[in-house]
């Protein structure tokens, strides 16, 4: 029953915490939509989390043309790097 | 909707996380009941809870009488200090 476990999926929501990691990664284009590819969630899951980040300024955005750019703010920054480290830990 | 949200929720599974850090607390007697009233857990959802973690080798037990004993392997040590910075880091 419990083959597939992993250290990740019990004390981390994975999704969320690839999301703001993924935010932070230079190589990929803050949009969104590229979130959501690289990541491996829906555009609407995607969307509704970035939402919650951005309520509680761990995300700013700002429009490009019809885009919505992300960008972290520096406790977002702290936060991605210390979840990335504890990735790191628990592969 | 989301006035109750905070940082710890959306990305970390918190019972698991303050389980691991608990059992890494020397101020603690490391028996399942005591860790369970510690975290605010049940009692069974502990013990499932730690189950886990023996499976992927994050903790240890030992029978002390008809009390099991328990204490965290290095690497269950090394993610729970990962863990506790991002706790503190999400605070």
């Amino acid at each position: 029953m419990q083959s597939e476990e992993d250290h990740e999926n019990i004390f981390l929501k994975e999704k969320p915490c690839r999301i703001l990691i993924e935010i932070n990664n230079p190589q990929t284009d803050n949009y969104p939509s590229e979130i959501a590819k690289a990541t491996g969630c829906t555009y609407s899951h995607t969307v509704r989390l970035i939402q919650r980040m951005e309520n509680l300024d761990l995300v700013t955005s700002n429009k490009e043309g019809r885009r919505k750019m992300l960008q972290l703010t520096d406790k977002g920054r702290r936060i991605a790097k210390s979840l990335s480290e504890t990735f790191d830990e628990l592969r």
